[in-house]
């Protein structure tokens, strides 16, 4: 395998995909992917509408590693905090830290995607193969299965090893699913809430309709809507509700009077910025909410699943391509050790990653309560001041759990998850025992901060929960 | 659905689908059985090998729901705790309660099965119809799919609702998540042991071998070998081990001398007891041990999943058996309530039940770290000598994580869980403090015990962690 003249097979050119196949490159190997879709360069896919991301510090090691900062700093719009709204359309800025360099980055999928594939098939050993969408993978004779979407013939590729960053619906996962061949662990949850994609247009001269940099959010409780920046002066709205639970949901919200109505209730100001949405609620689809785990990634030393297709995660820390991204990262760490084989090389990274994935995955459930739920509720406000409070006082001694996970990209997820479980248990609970108040002297709070969170801790190792 | 001209076909004939069928054929229900195995009772089908399992407090609530408690108790030998064997073939007995009416019983699941399949065949509105396996479910329509095994013809039946307690593979929940009609949340996790199925013979005048009232263990850290009683004199025993991990794995254990090798060194007194052990090695399979968790577990009004098929869990805790049963009380209970539809009877009996069965399969988790590992752990020891001495000295007061999950069946596993899990991190974290120990008057330690677990309950709570 440390040949390079290896023969790698990548199935779908995501994020993931594309990235991987531009640092294989990079590396030297033979690299051909297969993408089921046609050229998001050539063809008006999303008819318009930019599906936006949040890209933090993990995402950009990985755009370090393949020298490509620079130029994806230019797509990205920054959000330094999150805008709150409340029901009479009150705002309330609450930064993402307390040290200002720490931010996060609006970027639209389908610009960052296009600037990976333009620098993966800068290297003459990279092919990119679209409108191929594979069907099976038989992952014992290391080949798989396409349909040419044009001509809708069928044909097999084979490869010294075939990696699939083929996403949440992974063909080569479901292979390993209905193959029954060994012991494959595997998980689909879904929420009980969708979501529904819609908008803020620009104003008339190209302007932002609300404050720019920031990621707006309507928390109300059991709901919420959210809104990030789009470089055009856009905003990418999305509403995030439960199918049949509460007075207003995805199923009974049937009719232009009622959406409408929702909205008046809701979320007034945001309503006053859109004129669209009726239409844009009855065009876009309602999708779903779901988590993917499986184990093992890969089988033997012929296949690995990457990025969504090995874990997909529900979108509320931001992190989802931030960790597919890390994946690259890790991947190419683990080559650097020049295993015997491949088989070495996958076990290796799923060994080292996949506690990792694991974590996000969990974090990214919290997130979803505390982003509905807890912005709203006086005690994590309170925690939430102190922290960062902390953060900008004692900017090298304290982050907070959402900075050990966004920008602490040198944790890892795992222990970014139990440290930052641990503080926030820590904080929480010395503010309902008056232990500490939001007034206190902030050296004292820290002290406090810091010797609880380690006594947590602790305390879980001695009874073996962690 | 009041109407008990109602038709109700039930998947599977197994412990659960036949309790189902007798408490249902009680209720005057028309219920239909179809099971894809002969009648165990006429075909030798285990070869003479009787797989035997814990029947607890539990279970039991579900054999006096149907009255059946005098004739089950005659299948069941007591099991007042665990007997340890080191490696040297030292015994140590551990009383499963500190209270002497508290203990489990082995009962052979064979005989417990026939039973209930004469208990139910005694309604002439039950019928069972054996050797008919289910191939699919077409859960829009409330038919199922069956080929009989003796003609291969294969044909559909229908009823007013279907339930499956088909098991761990079943096939209504392999319909559902093939069908993706909706939003099905699906897992099945498998740990990296397997286990194997071996014995002690009866002696020749046809008694045991070993100490028959007890559940012995040997504890080896990364893997145990149990015994549990058979009525005959016999022992099932069972070897948990890692597929490819340790010195000793199944992938290495390939011929006679390694076997006999392997159980010369970990357990030589269980070895003097069983001749026959290479024999039974390479006779029986190695089976997998996983755990199934899903949800829906009902769709609309027309079908439900029961026991196994929705929640399959490691044997660890004992309770597979019991949970499945305890499923036919609570469904009972559900009935009792004359809800307006299936549908509502069903989604009812889901919302109750399932953080229960969720529980009890998380606990079964645990079980296996404690019992290959923990067992043998000094601080885990004294744990446990002081709950057994709490549980003589205050017999209404005290109940350890087991006795709550295995004796006190009148509290949910979800509460059995909580409590029994913060319990044990409070007695663990005091003794490694020194805030107790096994020496001290067991007035002042239940009352530590007690305020530290509700301190330990207080603090997740105000985390949001329970």
């Amino acid at each position: 395998m440390n040949n390079k003249k290896q023969n790698i097979l990548i199935i779908g050119a995501g994020l993931c995909g594309s990235l991987l196949a531009l640092r294989l490159g990079q590396r030297g190997y033979n690299v051909n992917v297969y993408e089921m879709r046609p050229d998001l360069r050539k063809t008006d896919i999303s008819a318009g509408r930019s599906i936006n991301l949040a890209l933090s510090d993990r995402g950009f090691k990985a755009m370090k590693l393949t020298n490509i900062e620079d130029k994806v700093k230019e797509l990205c719009i920054p959000m330094n905090g999150r805008m709150l709204h409340d029901k009479e359309g009150n705002t309330f800025l609450s930064n993402y830290s307390g040290r200002d360099h720490e931010y996060i980055n609006s970027v639209s999928r389908g610009e960052l995607n296009g600037l990976l594939l333009t620098e993966a098939e800068k290297h003459e050993n990279v092919t990119i193969h679209f409108n191929k969408e594979c069907k099976s993978v038989d992952f014992e004779n290391t080949t798989a299965l396409f349909r040419d979407f044009n001509t809708k013939d069928e044909f097999v590729e084979d490869a010294d090893c075939i990696i699939a960053t083929d996403g949440a619906g992974s063909a080569l996962r479901n292979s390993y699913y209905l193959g029954k061949k060994f012991l494959f662990s595997f998980s689909q949850d879904y929420l009980n809430h969708g979501y529904k994609e819609l908008s803020f247009l620009p104003t008339e001269d190209g302007g932002y309709k609300t404050y720019k940099n920031a990621l707006h959010i309507w928390p109300r409780r059991s709901f919420m809507l959210i809104a990030l920046p789009n470089l055009d002066g856009s905003f990418t709205v999305t509403l995030f509700l439960s199918y049949d639970e509460g007075e207003y949901n995805f199923n009974n919200l049937t009719t232009p009077e009622i959406v409408t109505e929702f909205f008046e209730k809701e979320f007034p100001d945001a309503l006053a910025l859109m004129p669209n949405l009726v239409d844009d609620f009855f065009t876009n689809p309602t999708s779903s909410l779901g988590t993917v785990k499986c184990s093992p990634w890969h089988y033997k030393g012929n296949t690995l699943l990457m990025g969504d297709s090995a874990h997909a995660i529900v979108p509320f820390y931001g992190q989802g391509m931030n960790a597919a991204f890390e994946d690259v990262v890790e991947f190419d760490n683990i080559l650097d050790q020049n295993l015997e084989s491949w088989e070495a090389t996958f076990k290796a990274y799923e060994k080292g990653r996949k506690k990792d994935t694991d974590a996000i995955a969990d974090l990214a459930i919290d997130n979803f309560h505390e982003m509905k739920d807890h912005v709203a509720n006086p005690i994590f406000q309170e925690k939430r001041k102190i922290e960062m409070a902390l953060e900008k006082e004692f900017p090298n001694d304290y982050s907070s759990k959402y900075s050990l996970v966004t920008f602490n990209e040198t944790i890892s997820y795992r222990e970014a998850m139990l440290r930052g479980r641990a503080q926030d248990k820590a904080i929480l609970n010395m503010l309902a025992d008056g232990i500490i108040s939001v007034d206190d002297d902030l050296n004292t709070i820290l002290e406090k901060v810091k010797n609880e969170t380690e006594a947590i801790l602790e305390d879980d190792r001695i009874a073996g929960l962690s």
